[in-house]
């Protein structure tokens, strides 16, 4: 469609003693808070006295679940949920999350957020002991680990605690056992995941929006490193592994993943766009008569932008709301006349002005040229693009696809030659030093890998050249 | 949902000589960009060679046309398509338009925006000459005055031009028969119509916004009472019945039911709602940090009373669009906590601000006072209401569902009170006398009964009790 | 599939005074036991207190019908319900039976089994006043001879009896007006139509077997020509237009299309084709070791020839009970190897044996020419085939789609040759002299005019040549 | 439904070098005449060069399996099929076969029909070292035990061989690596396992009705004990776990679960079954006037029965073939009067006769009252009652969801007591001497164990108080 970058998950977790409080709708209708983070498979699991009910499935969370399925869930004490975009090629009904394991001392059900950088390398151990893996998914691997130390551990939580130094990586995790709600943040803290309260009900969300979405409270974010156990005790935070000196939050998340609506880390994601956007201003000023933005996420952006730089903020576009899954694509000889189905320019914003558009990113080029020349049929007299984020250079590792470097355009091109080929007058990124700054807690902690190459943690050899995914399809022969 | 009111229709048609244009899925694309002029049932009818091929069902678009159904629609020479919303507790799949007739000089097809002040009085004159009615719509009673005129007429434009001084009332329809593309507009214009072009094929739409998205040049509206006839000879236009001295183009149709990149009549839909905004700046001035809309219809007019006002214009809300016909509406008990699925505000706009919210109209009261509660909850210091039109106090009898004056707030309540309700710190609405002043095309020439009771065409007495449906419905004995 | 002759309906109808009495339930049963005289699309039209409210589509009962569309036909007085196969082409959404039409007493619900011979003629009549249709079924013409009796007449039942001499051909139709349900059975009396009751309530169905299926009692069938009208006064029979001269029962219906366990017109069907096949024993006797038949018709002749003959009768095949309508079709290339997926032979019953084989008719000869190849690949010695009806020579135009002279076997071959067509030692038909016996009502009374070419009634010149479905399809232009 | 027993399983797998055989569509047309085993849920899996591509589902193959979900499997050189019947209460979704594991030496898919008796020790085993699940399916722990072995085997085949020792009960398996199809028959044969070829294409399947729907020969049964490999260098046999002084095949496939078509190590079903009549005419004797079966399994002994005694056959009941699973079941109230729904009685047949009916078996007996009296209410003088097997007295541990003994009547009560509750005038079953005697293959070598208490096996004590389901079901804590 029009957006070319997906993360890859959201999750949910729910923990509640009060009967009234119905686990499985709140986790429905969290999810739909959740659906930007994933919108090809979603599922929720419940936990009644330990019987965990599971229904999951490829779709959108409206289309997934139904009065009926959503009903079968049943009454529980505790649930879990997931939204989940996968990577192209993979098989998603099969990696749909939450997974449901069974083991010796249980069942236990895991959603995650992120990406292992040593999952092949555990799973090839694991199968050299003769392990099955039902899925591609490195969900799976972290499940295996955690059980492989549940057989000589006297909790749920030990297991997961030593399993914690073996995981490398990008994990946020909601998982349950029979009695038990846990949350997990990586050391480095790569994606967000937050805890609030309803009452006496406990909740963990990868967005404080899905707090607001069913009236919980914010209580706080998880700490990198953490363990918050929930139990009929109540809630336990495990330290052990929290490293106080690094951190490596996604800065993506502020630019494009998250909604503008939450709070990650104590940093609102709207004022964040709006400080790019103000930022963008003050490094690349141009004479222009009104500032736009693409919809949805470089509106914000736009919005400081304008407040910055006095020029006035106009609608630029409107997005078609309607268009789905199941929208069918036009052909090859249709698209040319069509793309003004999904995003229509709105003339009497642009004609005969002088036009700054503000977009989140560039990754193909192709889209924001399509987009420059709707706006130059409008009648603009100029167009200046200023994009809120540096230009995406190297391949993410921590759970998003950004694409790889043979297709990202600034890779292949000069500034000046991306210039050119969107057809725009000027052209201006955010520098990676302002970008650093467009959040409260300051200019640390955050992963830039994607556009600095300074991956916070080291990457295997091997994971450079393929993914976890790709590695586990190659894999196809039974000979000796 | 959040949106109280509906238009009940929208409309396309598109005559191809040029067989590289498949008329089908043009009019499965316009159908997309007009899809907020009726979200309950849609379909298509594409003519080929006579032989009339139909597919409707209630649903969006998106759902209703799969890529078997589209296909079987199978390549022709004519198509319309239709779009609609129908008023509660009537017959949503039974009433889905297009409909096809067969008469004695062939087929008909006929899709219909608007709605006919004299359509009970036409039906029984046909029933007591022995019709049958299959649907409760007056789109059949169209058909059948069309159709009963047909016998004595040498074309099918003869019997429209004839049919036409019987249909009373708000009529924007686009039909055709074997060999012709037929659109019409009622004589006082209450619904918008119009025509544009891709290479030699002409296509009629009840928005631009259709044009644009299939890549069609806007050529002109029709204009009030004009027939305008395709067929291979070319296009022919009809202008007897046309009303020079007199236009009644709905004026909500600027303020909220068209969408802001569509041209209406030579106005711009999103420059009528800046001005509609600027306008409430100058007559409700108050001192404020931010102004905000309520998504979607009242970004526009807060963009213009921000720039009038020296206010900044800020994201006040995020919409959750992934909220669909299959959303399981929450419990009375969850709905208490649960409003910010929709909606949700984002603080950091919010709070310790004097906040101006613009919205479009209140209709009842209840989803404005919900929303302002949520803005208070968000932190903001005061709340400005201010609403880009006059308060409705009178029923519309031309196509929309403007609710019975024992539900409408401003039938009931003084302006003081209205505010106290919905608990804001002013309330403020735009004056009629402005309202006439927001489009290019001067202050003449609008229906704005439901806000000034002036109907510009007599209203019979038993319509004013009964609208046309359920008077149909109230007759069900067949004693004598 | 392997059956290629199809009736074309199934009507049934229920008044009820009882509210234990679920109306429209026990017609969705009803219908089930109906499903083998129509499978193409289906529906059920509950009337409460002279509201209608209808659900129909394509599909088999089963699917049409969920608990939830179930549900909203709400509780009522009286329903009716309707099963059909349509002919090939036609509009099967469209062409969906009961009809609801509204008309200036009230409202109309029908349900029709049979054919008008006067259809085409009657619809040109009533076009040529200015009657439009929106179906292409013959029902519709119904639905309009009795509104426009109506106008002028003091009851539902006067218009009827008034409408009824100017139909002609077969039908047996299930109507209901605001306050009536009524049964009628054309004068010669083509199709079967019965009355039954459950307590108070008055039942009406095309065959026995749905009386027994919601645990009716059989009261009697309706007479040829004969009005039953059901009221809160009781039952009332008009027989005003009662022939009791001639009769002409479509004698296929004991061959092939009731079901066995249903009694028509006093007569048990299964004993019928029993007597078939006795009669079949005695006018073709021949040597063999086994009698079988082809399902699920062939059956019930074969274990009476095998009576008669003294020859064991034995189970020939097994027949996939799995296919339904969403079965993928094989390609051709497939088709050569996989005709036994829908009918498989059991080797045991036939190897090393001479085989008597029976089956209702032989249309074209392909599927018994197939049928025979298993049988002889299955290891058969000798196969004979006995037909326990005589050739088909003639089209029906009563309501069945016995294939045109061109396509059917009998027209274009001898008896030799249609037996080396088929590769079968020996082929007997029942002679047309003995199938007018295999009924208890004696040898008078049928129409056997596709056997023998003696209609019953005048056929038309023009229906001859194209059937009304065809003959209204061809007419598209508008020009004069 | 009508039938009160379920065979859990059938197999079907397909290896072709031919690339006009298309291997997943052989396989959709092979499952369908595999469907009588297994109407939960269904799956293929295609191999294309070590790809594993796989689709299951609750539903018929007919619903699961469209043109578009079987496109998607694409083109391989093998495929495996199954259909499955899950006992009560467990998760149909999850537990669909095949199952596609991954695993150190590439992937491998699974499907099994039978009941592993030490399922539930070997979990444990492999749980206690690490292991964990996702179904609660035994064809899971298989899959384990296989791979396990795997690691240190040189080829699967190897892995195969040497994980067979430790699985005990009753196992017919198709299983594929990615280059080598494979099938494996436990030691006693419970199960039954064919082979057959199209071409030079081998193929393996549950029954040969499901050679026949494909057009393929049959070659000959798996033996007990044999694992059959087949790869590029053609067939192989592995015969050292082949026991033949002992062979334990399920008699009650002849019986009641295969189709009458199919013949099992040697024997024809429905000759079996015609045999198991014939006995109980000799065996139970009486004056009658006719012999009917209950459809459909007992409609072959009915044969065998009136063949034997000379009185003669006839068609008792009409089996309603349109009853799907989305039927919807009649409220008690309805019942009562609906049971003629699903089996309707052919009073002709039956009114004053003296009637011998033959039924396969008795489980609860409730469903044998009803048509009992069906039978009475259409006026039959006499009921004599044969059953076409013994008493069910003992559980299957076996692969069949045999009640257990509270509801089984033979265990709750004496003959003459069920000839009361089922109210028949004489009542007998086939002596368990007489069933062994039904088939070619004489009297040794059956599992008779429901009848006879005599297990072929020994049965664990835990299993014989909770089946494997249940067992991992009721583990539910992670407390120490």
């Amino acid at each position: 469609m029009l957006n070319e970058l997906h993360e890859e998950c959201g999750v949910f977790g729910i923990y509640s003693k009060d009967i009234n409080i119905d686990v499985a709708s709140n986790t429905y209708y969290a999810l739909f808070a959740l659906q930007h983070r994933g919108q090809e498979s979603c599922g929720i699991v419940v936990n009644d006295d330990g019987v965990m009910t599971s229904h999951k499935d490829v779709g959108l969370v409206e289309h997934v679940f139904t009065k009926d399925t959503l009903a079968q869930l049943g009454q529980g004490q505790i649930a879990i949920g997931h939204v989940r975009y996968g990577t192209t090629g993979t098989r998603p009904r099969l990696n749909a999350q939450p997974i449901v394991v069974n083991h010796i001392k249980g069942s236990m059900a895991i959603a995650h957020n992120g990406n292992l950088t040593n999952a092949f390398t555990l799973r090839e151990e694991l199968e050299s002991n003769g392990s099955i893996f039902h899925t591609t998914s490195d969900t799976e691997v972290i499940s295996y680990v955690i059980t492989k130390e549940r057989i000589n551990s006297s909790s749920i939580e030990e297991a997961v605690c030593k399993a914690m130094p073996k995981l490398k990586g990008a994990f946020s995790i909601v998982l349950m056992s029979p009695t038990k709600l846990i949350a997990v943040r990586d050391p480095l803290g790569f994606r967000p995941l937050c805890m609030g309260k309803i009452g006496e009900s406990i909740i963990f969300a990868s967005e404080t929006c899905a707090l607001d979405s069913i009236g919980a409270t914010y209580i706080r974010d998880i700490q990198p490193g953490e363990i918050v156990v929930v139990d009929e005790n109540g809630v336990k935070s495990i330290t052990e592994h929290c490293n106080k000196s690094k951190k490596a939050l996604c800065i993506f998340e502020y630019i494009y993943f998250a909604r503008p609506d939450s709070v990650i880390d104590g940093s609102s994601v709207h004022t964040a766009r709006q400080r790019a956007g103000a930022f963008l201003s003050l490094e690349h000023p141009v004479q222009a008569d009104v500032v736009i933005g693409v919809p949805d996420s470089g509106i914000d952006a736009a919005i400081g932008y304008a407040k910055q730089s006095g020029i006035p903020y106009g609608l630029g576009f409107i997005k078609n709301r309607y268009i789905g899954r199941s929208f069918i694509q036009p052909t090859q000889l249709q698209r040319e006349t069509s793309v003004r189905i999904k995003l229509n320019p709105i003339a009497s914003t642009l004609k005969g002005k002088r036009v700054i558009m503000i977009d989140d990113s560039i990754v193909r080029g192709t889209t924001s040229a399509r987009i420059v020349k709707m706006i130059r049929d409008a009648g603009a007299n100029e167009v200046h693009m200023r994009i809120s984020s540096p230009p995406f250079r190297f391949p993410c590792y921590f759970g998003t696809d950004i694409d790889s470097q043979e297709h990202l355009i600034a890779c292949q091109h000069t500034l000046d030659e991306i210039r050119d080929i969107i057809d725009v007058d000027s052209l201006g990124y955010l520098s990676l030093d302002n970008l650093t700054k467009i959040c409260d807690n300051g200019n640390s902690g955050f992963c830039t890998a994607c556009f600095s190459g300074k991956y916070p943690t080291e990457i295997p050899t091997d994971v450079k050249k393929n993914k976890f995914e790709q590695k586990i399809s190659n894999r196809s022969t039974d000979n000796e």
